[in-house]
Order: structure tokens, then C-alpha cells, then sequence
């Protein structure tokens, strides 16, 4: 298993790709110790939490081979960042464990590049780290910290709160439609998804803004509708969606209209935020939209369970209840071990 | 790359082998929002510093495909929190991330059932997860707690210092050396050593009773010299170490004198702490070997660095000093990418 092709070791791997770059530029205030030592040392606030999330990313499932290794270095940290936002924590640090076959200094380079500035863009430096040899794979675990109570669980939605979601959702999945050829896109259509796919960005800005407004929040990777239904689970409510209100962009927008409600309602990987806030707080939501800049839209409220189990119920745009079998084809989310 | 043999799902993986069974069993009071949101969420004491530490394990690299599940599973969590000890710090909860190429129940379990045993032991519940389709590889992330100002860093030894080792060192790499075939054991002598290899343990007692007494410490990972050298490094000292000093098993001292040597100076994987500590310690020391009931052995002393890199100087039991080919032979430690 060893590398016979670049005797390179792996703590000169750290310093020499990630260490050196990471500890001139990003700093953050919090870490009192990063990355060289057993632990890294995060000193809060007396009055935070700290917010923790990991993620795996692998070669050949969550990204291919030849993706463009800065893109992938920005995503891999952005995917693990939005989960801080979707709890409103503000980002403090991140580990990063890599396994890769072969020490491919050009790669490396290159990864190093987008991850670390995404770490900067966010205040957010490389705090640990651990490479080794394997079957290319990411994982990193980002720390944030948030204000005690004011973190945005998923178990707060009330009935008849508003739901909400950021931006537009169902890009991501038409520009993977296009790379496995299922949809034919011209490339203009395709630059303008695409970097929804590659380049998601965490709304980091937005979840600390939506402290003390949104009831419960998640950030939508497989999915809008799957993805709400663990707001619902947790909250023991339903939610009622009207399917014309889930926000699309032009380009989502030429395809045909079953083609737009399966993105945007079940298409994956967008990193929107997906919350929930009492109808009382509808103006200052807007308020939120204007002053980031984020486009922010109503697309249904919560409602009481009518069952043990969660339920979404679909309204097309003449107020219409879909069927549940109409339904349960837009609730297909993306499941890593499902069918 | 979908699993197509089990149409499990991830939430159900998490909720099903790890979930539950931590819920029930696993507390500490400082996490305040567990698995199953996007980010746990833990609420330090306001005089606590956090520490942070992440491994990765590879199929293949770090165990072999037929390793037992439940024994994984608790080398797993052993390894990280080994770490949090180095540190001296106490743990508070781990996050795992798990790529797997299909659902095997039975394995799962196991593993599950391994994981959670050191997770319980040690009062350290699962607070997040992420699984994945992929080659078996795990990533584990660790926080514990510590009091402001008493994390035992690499960098903290000072000339003068004595160097302690706890327990013995080199069994690991004994039984790696019978599983190889490099070196034939008896059926009683294996039995000795394996589970040094499959079962190691985190001395997280004997960290947290060497806050304010260690000026340096790590663990004994990838070889007692190599990361040794770490500490040296960071600590901008030389070290000199008595060879016949290094603590052997029972087991180990039955080999050729060039193997117990070889195998104590440079096998990885033992998990045993190396600590640095004034002299004035020296009795307290003891004393805390006798509380914990851990061997503790003094090996050498810090000494002035002599260049820009640091030395380790090797005595043989005549109090000769070893020559540098001689040194360099026992200072290969284990790198995951190193020829």
C-alpha cells in the first residue's frame, strides 16, 4: 500500500500543501492552538456553543476523478460550511483527513489552492489535519460557534409557521443532468448552472441573520422536499408546498415543467437554506433578502401531522393537492444507499 | 456507484447502528445537542478550552478487510482519543464519517457494537455522522475539554527535562511482525501481544493527572523516537535516550536484542504516551504511576539543541553513544507515504 512514486512524508505533506499558507492568512481569534500539535485548541466565548459537522466526500460518488481539483478544495469545505450556517454558527476552524493514492504534487497544489480560500473567505483556518494512502477520500469536520440559544435546530417548526428557502433551487442537478448526459444544455445554459454545482456557496451570513427569526433551519443537499422532511420529523408536524412558489432560475426555467418541479423539488447539492419562522416575522425575513442580497421566498407553511409519519402536501398552481403518487415521485431524494 | 444489494437508507444507517444504543446508554453533560441535526452543538464550562483531533482509517492501510468489525470499532475511537490524551484533555464526544462499499448489517453491528463500548467507557457519545457508498474507510473526529492553560503541547520541553514513557512499548509492532510473517510467535506469545495492536488503549487517565506536571507530551503512534522527534522539533531541543531505558514486554525482551530495539525505539501503534516533565516531577511522577497503576519510565533527558534539526543521541547500556547509521536505523518511524 505504500507509495513507491514520491517518497514525500505525510507531515511534510501538511506543512508543505497546507500549514504554511493557512497559518499567514487565516486566522481566527477562537483558536488557541492549530494545526502540528495532537489536538487543535479552540478557546469560546463563556457565552457560546460550539457547533460541530462532518462530512465524507469520495472519489467517483460525490465527485469524479478528473473534477478540477480547486473547485473540489472550495466545495469540500463549503459543503461542510453550510451545515454551520444552517445552525447559525459562524465558522471558527475545520480538520481535514485526506486519503489519496499516490502524493500528486500538481493535485495537491491545486486542492490546497480553492480549500484555502474558501477557509479564508469565511475566517475559517485548517486547525488538523491527518493524510495517509487509500482510495481518494475527503473528510472534514468544521467548527463554529453560536451564542447560547440561538442555535437553529431542526426539531422548532410550529404550526402555521411560514416556510422558506434561499435562492433558487434544482440547478445543481441540471447541470449534473447535462455532465451525465440526460439533458442536452447549450453551453451558455451550462455555465450558468454549472458553478451551482461545483462552486455551492454556505450562507453563512444568512443563518447568523436568521437567529432569533427562523424556527428551524437545515441546509438542503439531497434535496428540498426530502431534506424538509426531516424538519417535519423532528418537529412532528406536516408542511404544505405550493410547487410553482419553489424558486428557479431562468436557465431551470426552459426546461419542461416536469423537468423543473423534479429538480427544484428533489434535485440535490444546491446548499440553499431551507427554514421555517412565525408568520410574524415575515417582514424582517424580507428585510434579511434586501440587506444580503439573498433572494428569500415563501413557498408554503407548516401544518398540524395528521400521522405518525411526516407528510408533505404538494399544491400545484391552481391550489390543487397533488396526488400521493404524483408526490411521492417529487419526494425521490438523493439517499446514498437507496435504489 | 449505488449500492444496489440493500436499499437501506443513510438516515436509517445512522438512526439504526449508532443512534439508538448512544441515546440510551452514552451521556455527557457539556454536549447539548447530540446526532441528527446539522451540527451537534456543545457548551464548554466557561474556564474549558476545546480540544479537537481527526484520524482517517483505510481498508487495506491501517487494518485488513478481515479485520474484526467490534475490534475496529473500538481502535477506531481508541486511536482519536489517545490524542485527546496526549493533550490532557478529557473527552466530550467524537463524530464519524464511514464510506463502505454496501450495507453489511452484520458488520455494522459489530463495528457498532466495539465503537460504542469505547465510547462508553470513556463517556464520549456519537454527536454526528456521515455515511457514504464508497471503500471502507473511516474518519472519526474527537473533542474533549480542558482547563485554560493546561493542554500539554509539543512545544512546551525544556533542557533539563526528563522523558517518561508509559507502559511498554514495541508489542504492536511484534504482532504485526508474527501477522506479516517477518517473525514467527508462539500461540502464547501472540495472544501476549495482539491485542497491543487490536486493542490499544487511550491513557486518558494518565493525561489528565499530568496537566501542570508534563512540560511536553504526545502518543506513541507511528514509532516512540520518530514522534519523539516532533516534540523536539517543536520544542527546539535535542534529546538524549538511554536504549536499554526503553520499556519491553515480557513477550518482546524474548527476541534478538537488534529486534526488541528496533521494535521499542520505531514500531508504531502502541498509543502509549511519551512526556517530557522537569525533574523537580520526578517523584509525583511515580506517584502517579502507582495511582493509575501504569508503568512509568524515565528513558533520557532533554538536552540543547546542537543544529537547526533536531537529535535524538542514542546511549547503548555501556553509556556509549550509538553512531549515526546506528541511530538512523532505529529512527525509521512509520510514514503512511515514506518508501
Amino acid at each position: 500500500m505504500h507509495s513507491e512514486s514520491n517518497p514525500i512524508g505525510e507531515f511534510d505533506l501538511i506543512e508543505r500543501f497546507f500549514k504554511t499558507g493557512n497559518d499567514l492568512s487565516i486566522t481566527n481569534p477562537t483558536v488557541s492552538l492549530g494545526i502540528g500539535d495532537d489536538c487543535a485548541l479552540i478557546k469560546p466565548l463563556p457565552d457560546e456553543e460550539i457547533a460541530i459537522t462532518s462530512d465524507m466526500l469520495v472519489e467517483g460518488r460525490h465527485f469524479f476523478l478528473d473534477a478540477e481539483p480547486e473547485q473540489l478544495g472550495r466545495k469540500a469545505l463549503a459543503v461542510n460550511l453550510s451545515d454551520l450556517a444552517a445552525m447559525g454558527a459562524k465558522p471558527l476552524g475545520f480538520t481535514l483527513a485526506i486519503a489519496m493514492p499516490t502524493v500528486n504534487t500538481l493535485w495537491l497544489e491545486a486542492f490546497s489552492k480553492g480549500l484555502m480560500a474558501t477557509a479564508k473567505e469565511f475566517s475559517c483556518p485548517l486547525i488538523g489535519g491527518d493524510t495517509t494512502a487509500g482510495p481518494l477520500t475527503l473528510s472534514i469536520t468544521a467548527i463554529g460557534s453560536i451564542p447560547k440559544k440561538t442555535a437553529i435546530r431542526r426539531s422548532g417548526a410550529q404550526v402555521g409557521d411560514d416556510i422558506w428557502v434561499s435562492g433558487v433551487v434544482g440547478d445543481a442537478r441540471l447541470a449534473l443532468a447535462a455532465l451525465r448526459h440526460e439533458i442536452t444544455l447549450s453551453a451558455n445554459d451550462y455555465q450558468a448552472v454549472a458553478s451551482r454545482l461545483h462552486q455551492p456557496t454556505p450562507r453563512i451570513a444568512l443563518g447568523i441573520a436568521l437567529r432569533g427569526i427562523a424556527s428551524a433551519a437545515l441546509d438542503v443537499s439531497d434535496g428540498l422536499l426530502g431534506d424538509l422532511m426531516h424538519i417535519l420529523k423532528q418537529s412532528k408536524v406536516d408542511a404544505e408546498i405550493t410547487l410553482a412558489h419553489i424558486p428557479k432560475s431562468a436557465t431551470l426555467q426552459k426546461q419542461k415543467i416536469e423537468i423543473q418541479h423534479q429538480f427544484a423539488a428533489s434535485g440535490g447539492d444546491d446548499y440553499e437554506l431551507c427554514f421555517t419562522a412565525p408568520h410574524s416575522h415575515h417582514d424582517a425575513i424580507l428585510d434579511i433578502s434586501k440587506k444580503l442580497q439573498i433572494p428569500l421566498t415563501k413557498i408554503g407553511c407548516i401544518i398540524a401531522a395528521k400521522t405518525q409519519s411526516p407528510q408533505v402536501l404538494l399544491m400545484d398552481s391552481d391550489n390543487r393537492s397533488l396526488s400521493s403518487s404524483e408526490t411521492a415521485k417529487l419526494l425521490q431524494s438523493f439517499d446514498h444507499f437507496a435504489k
